[in-house]
């Protein structure tokens, strides 16, 4: 796709995301590089630590699937569907901002496959991960 | 471990987890069933929807993580930490209460395997995982 | 698809493994349950064996992509491909014939889900694992 | 551990590999790049071919847990051992040499964890994955 439409697109997914309740549950936010990758920013919040003091794993989940989804998002005019998600969790994940960031690996007609990773705000590798979205048949 | 320090161990869990800052965020319940494995109930809350109407697969993998871990946690008197964490969504998840069950399929001196499910309130297969889970060298 | 229609497609991949050069290499035998589950047979090669003396992590892993492929191709016409393979190593294997089988999680328009397991020859559960398939637009 | 140290455990684990049958099976060069990554290269081999004429993905799995394997494994002076491996196919890998390299992500006192990725001849991405390792009580 050419750059313009998938700046347009890009557009069109911050504006969806505005919508999403999760968005407003975690008060994330988000935007996109000059690459075209999506970032996912998250301050600190004590309701999301589980029990022993750091945040949930699943937090960080939520944060790479987005990073992942909105990366691979932008190519297409379906939409897609995560399939898969992959997370390593490298270092606990205690009291910080959180931001993920994905890659775009791949943009097939069926499937796309990101990369994605999750920083601390001083700069810590929290988190890796990958996912597969499906390419539905149902027009953006 | 015989079953009546596991069911003390169930125990200690279960007390943990009501202490866990994201039981309060998510409104889950959990339960060990007969045969030891954790199950995690999710009510429906739209506020953890994505911006297309289903439940945020961030949610799911939550779940997963929960009944994974706490599913290992019995067979420990050291803490255990997710390493890994895979998901696969299998079917939308749309405005239903969601059940995640954990199972374990290692039990080493260094690391736990469990397997999970999560499936909705009609009974669809949602969602699966698996996690690995690394014990620490800090005492319960 | 109809039994009939499932049961062609399986002597069909049948036929189509026996001209594969990795079975010859490998000397794996295939065959289908009733339930249409993909089982490997691989007796014991000392060549696969990795430096510290055990089966290599790789047997493994083409063994579950070759269980999860075969289970989920006989569900369509065109051909899948497989997109990710998740394999969890749980017991070393050691001098033994291994057994691979598929179990179908999700035939979708797009994709296939697989998850597959191996057993050692004494019914040890060596490794699981999952695999997503994407379905091609080339016809079989 | 310092580099002298790394330097030293290379050279052993250079000198395990070439005592590895699966070696010999596959034809498979190793070296490790100054950073310290181990880098596997496997000579196209038509006898690891699947049916439809391309490489194995079994064959891609075997390249990236050695890759991520032998790159860990610098780091202990007890034996590690392949808990879990994740692997994304890209694209079909036909008639080509392949390059594996691994990258270290995290060398903690129970657990490792690399990411790899397999590259052919004329440098297309064709595979990621990423591995985990679990720290045995072996002394090597």
């Amino acid at each position: 796709m050419e750059i313009e439409i998938i700046r347009k697109r890009q557009q069109e997914l911050l504006d969806l995301f505005d919508t999403a309740p999760i968005k407003r549950a975690y008060n994330m936010q988000f935007h996109y590089t000059e690459q075209g990758n999506a970032v996912f920013t998250l301050p600190y919040n004590p309701n999301f630590d589980h029990a022993l003091g750091g945040i949930h794993g699943g937090v960080l989940a939520t944060m790479l699937d987005n990073a992942g989804w909105f990366t691979a998002a932008t190519r297409y005019n379906f939409w897609i569907a995560t399939s898969d998600l992959q997370v390593r969790l490298l270092l606990p994940a205690i009291k910080t901002t959180l931001m993920a960031t994905g890659r775009l690996l791949k943009a097939g007609s069926r499937m796309a496959v990101s990369e994605m990773e999750v920083k601390s705000e001083n700069g810590d590798l929290i988190s890796i991960g990958s996912g597969s979205f499906v390419v539905t048949s149902q027009k953006c």
